[in-house]
């Protein structure tokens, strides 16, 4: 809390600033504008907020009239919808005579409207307009930091695009600027100590692959790209501003200003910042280590301090993966922390400079009076504004402060459209103060309170945190690469499990290793020539034993509590929870995984555990069915007998994990024979089944060759049911082999598969390229496509196609290929030497059926390694758009219209995944509709299914219609039972609870 | 509502009465005595008095030390079991030395006070301690009548020996009444005006074979048996009184009285006295008609109003079969009837004698009030008082009103304690009177209260009667044969039936009938030369068609919304519930269904339309799954495609109707194939579904040859699934052939099948022989044991082996057999010749394997009738005891524990219903858990499973685990699906409610 007398003048302060601006709005809100109209709008009315915003979004990829209008029905024109009138014509599209031409006209209006919105906040499209503008705003008193306006940097020619967008800009100032008066200074530099030319770079769009797994690598991608640009506006004698993006690239971005700011090149050229951001949590002790850095270093520093723009994404993005929250969830919180931060600063005045980035009065006010208190020289501090926010704040600011800059984005309108929506988001947010300042016209008094005591007053009247709708579990959270520990864990455990690697594994049978002499070695496909480890096979003997341990444990296995059960399977969980690093490194020996894909398939798999066993304890308690007096119908269930669990090597851990420990809970013995590949994982997992204390023959651990025991257990009279996911042609094989009754079996045997997929994803004229073409190679390549829902087909709409196709080329060009070792690797190898010949066969044909866009067939190194493939002019009937690879193949298909590309989508015998991007919602809601497969995706990609959120599974030729991780499917372990008792006797009847009795 | 001066007169009497008789108690309350503490525990003690009154009526069937001790353990032992402290030591079991001793000693104890109690109400065991009782209440001043307590007639010599001991009893006393003394009289009539002579008989008891279907059977059996006894009455100078039992015979009842009281041999005896009562609704109309009836034939008449014993199970009954409630809701409802009835009878004295039997002071005083205001002279009323039952009372109006008979139980302890449960069941009743007179001293005010004046502030005080826990749907009622509307609803749709036979039954295809030239003949099993219809076979082309039809049909139908599918089922339920005795009908003629059998069937096809119609739209509303921000993610279902339905003869509407709406409201096309016997019942199953306007395509019916397009019809690759009831042999045919993936197949095929049973009903050493009996043969013989739920081996414990088989054997040899249409046939013929000859082989394969205990193969009439056949001796091992037979043929297995009797009962592959039959709470416990079928009953026969109350379905052999009825059977005919939307767009996201949000 700043202190009493600090706080008076704070305030004091505030209210002159107040006075000073007084009666004056920014333009956004002057409700006599039509912006100011709809604003007003979307601020009263929460869900045409969230269709304006949407609209806006989309609006750039909206070419033809047509486009236009069909959006504009589509988004404001349903039944319950409130517009405000100024929108009415164009959404409720006038009927009748001249109707049509109305409709159009108004369209028109709206796009010109929303256009003129976002121009609002833009210095200009082009270096021409930017430059008059700059022109303007120095006539004005301001000085202006240029940040280009860019898509996301989905490919490296993107990326290099973008850097060269700077350096072109920087070229287009180089005649001006010198000419340009001074702010404010007799020198040539603003102020008499800042340079003119000032410039801000998002490292993200430099460096297309960079990700918080491969720290080092994303390090250098960045500074590749941003040296030559600093190279640049050094010669201008320029400023450069190195902008914070999300939370997942803010340790990178540090790392990046350091190791340019000291790097021999530019030590001694203090013009580079970075931005801070106070909403982060970490951001205390990130100020802490820049600034004892730099003395360190003695390299004086800059800062921009910025409260942050990102909140609802990282928030959404911190709860979606089970991370810690990493920004304060209240908006004083972030306030105080900014008084906080600034305050740090300003005491470090001597070696860093000071840029105060906020529209919030106290905040300003609160700086200037503590940089007054400390004594701090001008040129050690100036204040930043977003160009087009604000108006009337950096107005009064400059009057007071002098010293502002503005934030002045400049480009094209597409990217400029995404910005907006930032914009008006912040402009519109219940707690933006701007909005308070405003829209609202809030007092005064409370707008300059010391945020800390409004941070009090709120944490008192809210109650903690709700938890929404009640889910099942806790989802596992995914490997957070943003921590060190993270990073770190990974290579420590591959060392450690790589020690273990080569040695015997055995069978486990009724709670004994069982070691045979055949065996097989399972190696690294990234390098055949190490063995991870050589695995006993089980044979016809094995089976029987392992079967006949089954049955004596079967009875009293059975008759276990649920709760029992559900307790082993928790216990499961711990044990694979505090493991996660070892069970991951051995995948990424094994089966060629990348780190975080193999975290994440060991998180699924605690998450099949804990899901399943609550979902046990909710099917473990019987139900009463009826109501009627003197019978008491209980409706339970018990487990099915002796369970087959064969599992595929692609999930080793999570799905064998899911299907075993479904079988265990539900009451059921079971066999688990694991893919062949992935048999040293298998074997942890029947490790950790024995540590938690699975009872003796009720998990038996059976690997062995298919062609010795596969039918045999599959077929084994004695077997209850199998549980299977992998291939359709293995998966009809056990269906049609446990339909035959064998003599002396005593049960109809139950088959659970989940077989293959060929997936699609249909990208719609006005899908939001960005989030698409990253989704589509991270749903085609993640894991070299070996994954039953990894996306096969992607259909494109006939108007984006070429402007996709070019994305997605460049974005698999892009992609580092190389052992799954190494987290710089997107891609690593096939699995096995016969995955690869397969898929290089599905590779030949598709280069006959179509014409290859991109084939990386130029590696040359050990390991069974797919060339990433992508073909174009794929047609369904196609065997390329039909079968499914199981690798890294991707088949693209160009259609007319979004009905043909839902009939094409479903134009396979398989329906397991399938994704759609697009803007549309009436597409969107046709495609939830007639989009027929076990797991749609709505603008996101087609893989990465989660426990309960996702219960996955598909139906057709890819399975039973069944969904692991979902509410349906234990059920289809167990036999259910019904228990009656008659509870009269002699006419004398308990009347029980709930009876539907006569009083 | 009486006059207020007459109530006051009621008042003022009541309180002199109760003056009279202050300070005295019923024996039974007197808490100095062991059953006076006992009774006071279990009014204070809900579960204890459950556990008593059940301990009761099981003690006399515990003939051992060791099984009454086990049965005290099992009843009163339970850790949370509270019991009274003259109990304990013999439940808790003292540990330790002498514990053993204690045990049995205190068990003694409790067995000797129990029987001491029953005692209490009965007159002697035998006719030497009757008599001497009867003379010391002569003596006393007390009047009698006689009833002979009995166990249920289970069969016709039963019956027999019923009435035999009323011949005998009365032979007992005749060398004696004519000693006795007079009753304040000089004459040899009590009173000067009652024959010393007076017995009162059950007519239940008096014909096995009662039931109200066959009204004027069940009159004429119970006259039979009536006459001799009435005869030998009458030749004693003796009264008769017939007693009135339940609901059920009540009607049959008043019949026997009117047919005996006008016959010639009687008509001029008027010594012949029938019961009312008072908690019938009825009850008004009833005595109007008695009055009238005895006016027009101008014979005197002789009335006991009792209120009647039987509340609790006429009101659980008519719940459980959804009947209207016969009795009075409210105690003081019956009250009021009491003083309204018998000021009716009392206003007719001239032709009416009345005896007014009631406990309650209020009620005594009523009618002797209105009595004197009437003028009724003294010989035209008596009071009647239980024996052994409030004895204060009885004390009272003895002094009062002179002429008192008790109503004198005399016979065995065994039924006595059943009517010693009766008795208690009153005592003990939070309405009971005498609860209140005695145990709890209520206000005499308030006893003595005209029971309008209660009743009006019972009913402002109560709600309107709760429903209890929440069901699906209210079941379809059964047949209610005390309805004369129903009785006669049958033969009339019969006939209308009838006129229909023998025509064409064409297909249904794509909405149009369809004639082709192969047909086959259906014919009545009763008389195979009625021919019932010509039903139209479908070959491969009609397949062909129909399978074209329902994939065109397909796609608009699977996403035609849930209520609209739903909505098509009501509409179907409605119209089979119009028309339930028509198709009730069309079961009688063409599979020889019995009435109530055929009734119920159509009532369980409308409760399958019903119930998944609602279960449709529970599943129906998409389900959101987990909580996180920024994604919806929707849980829903769609239907498979195209379903083929294969049905069975045996419930030929109702499973057909489950199957086949299942199919139809989970968006499914439907083939329906009915067997052969029962085709024309399908045919109308179509014709409700067009009438319910099923979309054309959407519902086709194909009848047909199984040779000829079974096969072709399960392999069909277009076929999505199958559900399938009938034959183990037929169902696992089609799962095999269905699991084999044909040419162009695009879908792996669903099987659900329900196939046979073995079942098995135990009966334990105590279980209730009257029930057990009565529903062993039920079970086993009902529809000639053609359910796959039925009977076919009856597993008893040795101890009560002998009694069992007795008994049992007879009841076999007491049905009546013939056609279904004559509702005096209990069983009639198999459904066809080839049926017969199947069963026919059983029997000869059972004849071999054990020893015949009935086979009533002296049958010589037209149609396919089987022997009911009963064979003991079986043991696991022999076919008999492994095969399904479908048929009338029960095996019996004797063994010696009940562990056995578990052991014996799982022996078999198939695992579908069971039954046990014990009143020992840990061998129901065992069984609960260790009796492994689908569908287990305790304490009720094997069959009638209802539609959401008990899901019907077995498992190993019965079925694939699945239970029509139930809550997870529509899953099984969808897919289901997800849609998972990314709703974060530009970093913007909308919060969702329920979302797991921050604030």
């Amino acid at each position: 809390m700043a202190d009493e007398h600090l706080n008076q003048q704070i305030v004091a302060r505030g209210k002159e600033f107040f006075a000073s601006i007084s009666g004056e709005a920014p333009s956004i809100f002057n409700k006599g504008w039509w912006t100011g109209k709809v604003m007003d709008w979307a601020m009263q009315n929460e869900n045409f907020k969230v269709q304006l915003f949407r609209f806006v979004d989309v609006l750039p990829y909206l070419n033809t009239g047509d486009s236009l209008n069909r959006h504009i029905q589509e988004y404001f024109a349903a039944e319950d919808q409130d517009i405000p009138s100024v929108m009415k014509w164009g959404a409720k599209g006038a009927t009748g005579l001249g109707g049509k031409l109305a409709t159009k006209v108004m369209s028109r209006t709206i796009r010109a409207n929303i256009e003129a919105m976002a121009k609002q906040f833009i210095i200009g499209e082009n270096t021409k307009q930017a430059l008059k503008t700059l022109a303007k705003l120095r006539k004005d008193h301001f000085a202006f930091t240029i940040d280009i306006l860019g898509e996301a940097s989905v490919n490296e020619v993107e990326a290099e695009e973008y850097m060269q967008s700077y350096l072109d800009l920087l070229e287009g100032l180089s005649s001006s600027y010198t000419k340009w008066n001074n702010l404010d200074s007799t020198s040539e530099l603003d102020w008499g100590h800042a340079p003119r030319i000032n410039i801000s770079v998002k490292p993200s769009c430099l460096f297309s692959q960079a990700h918080p797994a491969d720290f080092e690598g994303s390090v250098q991608g960045i500074c590749a790209r941003i040296i030559p640009i600093f190279r640049k506006v050094r010669e201008m004698g320029g400023h450069l501003c190195i902008d914070m993006e999300q939370y997942a690239y803010k340790d990178i971005t540090l790392e990046c200003y350091r190791r340019i700011r000291a790097s021999e090149e530019f030590r001694d050229y203090p013009q580079l910042a970075v931005v801070m951001q106070a909403y982060l949590k970490d951001t205390d002790s990130d100020l802490s280590a820049m600034l004892e850095w730099a003395r360190a270093e003695q390299l004086p520093i800059s800062l921009r301090l910025v409260k942050g723009a990102y909140w609802d994404y990282e928030t959404v993005i911190a709860k979606q993966n089970g991370w810690d929250i990493p920004v304060y969830v209240r908006k004083p919180e972030t306030d105080v922390a900014y008084e906080r931060l600034s305050t740090r600063i300003l005491e470090n005045h001597d070696i860093c400079h000071f840029a105060c980035a906020s529209h919030n009065v106290r905040t300003i006010s609160s700086v200037m009076e503590t940089a007054k208190k400390l004594g701090v020289p001008d040129d050690r501090y100036e204040f930043q504004i977003l160009y087009g926010m604000a108006e009337p704040v950096r107005k009064g600011l400059l009057k007071v402060a002098k010293r502002v800059r503005l934030y002045a984005p400049y480009g094209d309108l597409l990217p400029g459209m995404a910005y907006l929506v930032r914009r008006l988001l912040e402009n519109t947010a219940n707690e933006s103060f701007l909005r308070q300042s405003f829209a609202e016209e809030a007092e005064i008094e409370r707008l300059l309170e010391d945020p800390a005591v409004t941070l009090e007053r709120e944490i008192k009247r809210m109650p903690a945190p709700s938890q929404g709708r009640k889910s099942v579990i806790q989802n596992e959270p995914f490997a957070d690469f943003t921590k060190k520990s993270v990073r770190e864990g990974f290579p420590e455990a591959i060392k450690q499990v790589r020690s273990q690697c080569g040695r015997v594994c055995p069978l486990f049978i009724n709670g004994r290793e069982v070691l045979t002499d055949d065996r097989m070695d399972s190696v690294n496909p990234a390098d055949p020539s190490e063995i991870i480890g050589q695995v006993c096979q089980a044979g016809r003997a094995e089976i029987d034993m392992a079967m006949e341990a089954a049955g004596k444990a079967m009875a009293s296995w059975r008759d276990t509590s649920p709760e029992e059960r559900a307790q082993l399977l928790m216990r499961a969980a711990d044990i694979a929870r505090k493991r996660i690093f070892e069970l991951s490194a051995w995948q990424v020996l094994e089966v060629g995984k990348q780190w975080d894909q193999a975290y994440a398939d060991v998180g699924e798999g605690i998450d099949f555990m804990e899901y399943y066993a609550r979902e046990m304890l909710r099917l473990g308690t019987p139900r009463r069915m009826g109501n009627v007096p003197g019978e008491v119908n209980e409706y339970f269930y018990q487990g099915k007998g002796i369970a087959a669990v064969i599992g595929p090597w692609n999930f080793p851990f999570a799905i064998s994990a899911g299907m075993t420990s479904a079988a265990l809970v539900t009451g059921n013995c079971v066999l688990y024979k694991p893919a062949g590949p992935s048999s040293v994982i298998g074997s942890t997992l029947a490790r950790i089944y024995q540590e938690a204390g699975v009872p003796d023959g009720v998990f038996n651990f059976v690997p062995g060759r298919s062609s010795v025991m596969g039918d045999y257990l599959v077929e084994h009279p004695q077997l209850s049911m199998i549980a299977f996911t992998g291939s359709k042609p293995v998966g009809l094989r056990i269906i049609e082999k446990a339909a035959r009754v064998q003599e002396g079996q005593k049960q109809i045997k139950k088959v659970v598969a989940e077989l293959g997929g060929k997936n699609a994803i249909i990208v719609d004229d006005d899908a939001d390229l960005d989030e698409a073409v990253r989704a589509i190679v991270y749903s085609a390549f993640a894991y070299q496509g070996q994954k039953c829902s990894a996306c096969s087909r992607v259909i494109v709409l006939e108007p984006i196609y070429d402007k996709f196709v070019r994305r997605l080329k460049e974005a698999a060009l892009s992609l580092a290929i190389g052992p799954a070792e190494d987290p710089a690797n997107y891609m690593g190898p096939v699995v096995s030497e016969e995955a690869l010949e397969k898929i290089m066969q599905c590779i030949d044909i598709a280069k006959q059926e179509g014409s290859v866009l991109v084939c990386r067939d130029d590696l040359d190194v050990p390991g069974y390694y797919a060339p990433l493939t992508i073909v174009e002019n794929i047609r369904p009937e196609h065997r390329t758009a039909r079968e499914e690879i199981f690798g890294p193949v991707l088949a693209v298909m160009r259609v007319k219209t979004f009905d043909q590309a839902l009939e094409w989508a479903n134009a396979t015998d398989y329906a397991l995944t399938g994704a759609v991007f697009s803007r549309s919602p009436n597409n969107l809601e046709k495609a939830r509709k007639h989009f027929r497969v076990g797991n749609l995706y709505l603008n996101r990609g087609s893989t990465g299914a989660i426990v309960e959120r996702q219960p996955f599974g598909g139906f057709n030729m890819s399975g039973i219609g069944s969904k692991t991780g979902g509410p349906d499917y234990l059920v289809q372990f167990m036999d259910p039972r019904v228990v009656t008792e008659n509870t009269m006797r002699r006419g004398f009847t308990p009347i029980e609870e709930g009876d539907d009795w006569v009083v």
